[in-house]
């Protein structure tokens, strides 16, 4: 049995799009963050960074949405969400989400978190200031030279692309108006025609 | 044959470690971060996102060490530089180097790349203040919880250590005393006995 710790709101819906697609049998379990359940005693247990997502198996736990993906895909090989027989395949579609996990996700971090790397009242509000340039940067690179299409790695439908959508959706709240990425746009709109994405949105944005 | 793009002080350590390790054929191109190559055309060719490491193959490029690591251990099977044959074990390996990727990496870029999120030359200052604090947080949480000992996954050397002993050789320089974490002074020092290290860092580090 798998369970799933996900918030609303957060990349965890990356996560949870990936199980929704695979057919495994998870269960979904929700923490606050507004709360802070993610510093609570018990939650530190599961995950000792006090981030979602994390993914609770019969052998231990798995964070990190990059680890989770690539994971989710290996054990449910029947729902093909990853060129699991080619290793460079792979690790392209890896590159990908690891450029989101490490730079896009960050990128928009500094909107609402930016007390991570500062203590400084002023510092903080003008990390804000450039949350949507940067964040038009990083999908201007995803629009022009990483998004194949019509799904992230071409004609196979991975992982990745419930990742994609995930950190896509963030942008008019980031300030950035999506329909000047084509491709983003598209790729977007056919993700939210998938049961399986809808399924996720419904649980895991509300 | 492999062509590796890295960078003398960067991240890129962690890859070429993992490929002295491997016992690939490959060759090691240096990029002049200080000169700005990572931006010349030529560059931007083989990486739009103007970053090292990339990894340049019979297929194509690879980015971002998370994604290299994981390839130079699967085509290098010989080499056991992953628990390839266990995808539990695997994510968990992930999962440590996507934390060192998009948290601890990230932590360290506030001192010296406090530009990529902010245009205030106050808040850029202002930003490396916090930095000795979020790295000792990381590397406690690696000391404590992640680290298994004598390597990071344990018993087996996996490519997840090349990419711990490049970030804790940050540690100095952020102002972070590294023998107060014992279990990863241990592991950096027993990381330098090994012959395929002493070639990564004679390459890399100068």
């Amino acid at each position: 049995m798998l369970n799933l710790y996900f918030a609303p709101g957060s990349c965890a819906l990356a996560s949870v799009i990936a199980l929704e697609e695979s057919g495994l049998d998870y269960e979904a379990r929700r923490i606050n963050l507004a709360s802070g359940e993610q510093r609570s005693p018990e939650y530190l247990a599961v995950n000792p960074k006090g981030r979602v997502p994390a993914l609770v198996t019969d052998k231990g736990v798995v964070t990190e949405n990059v680890a989770i993906l690539g994971y989710v895909a290996q054990i449910a090989p029947a729902a093909c969400l990853a060129p699991l027989d080619d290793p460079f395949e792979f690790a392209r579609m890896q590159a990908f989400n690891s450029y989101l996990a490490s730079t896009v996700h960050v990128n928009h971090a500094h909107k609402g978190r930016g007390y991570r790397w500062t203590d400084d009242a002023a510092a903080i509000e003008a990390m804000k200031v450039k949350v949507p340039q940067t964040m038009s940067e990083s999908f201007a690179l995803i629009e022009e030279k990483m998004l194949e299409g019509p799904w992230v790695m071409g004609e196979q439908y991975t992982v990745a692309d419930g990742y994609l959508f995930t950190l896509a959706s963030w942008l008019p709240g980031d300030g950035v108006d999506r329909t000047q990425f084509e491709k983003v746009s598209a790729h977007h709109a056919r993700m939210l025609e998938r049961p399986a994405v809808q399924r996720a949105v419904a649980l895991a944005q509300v």
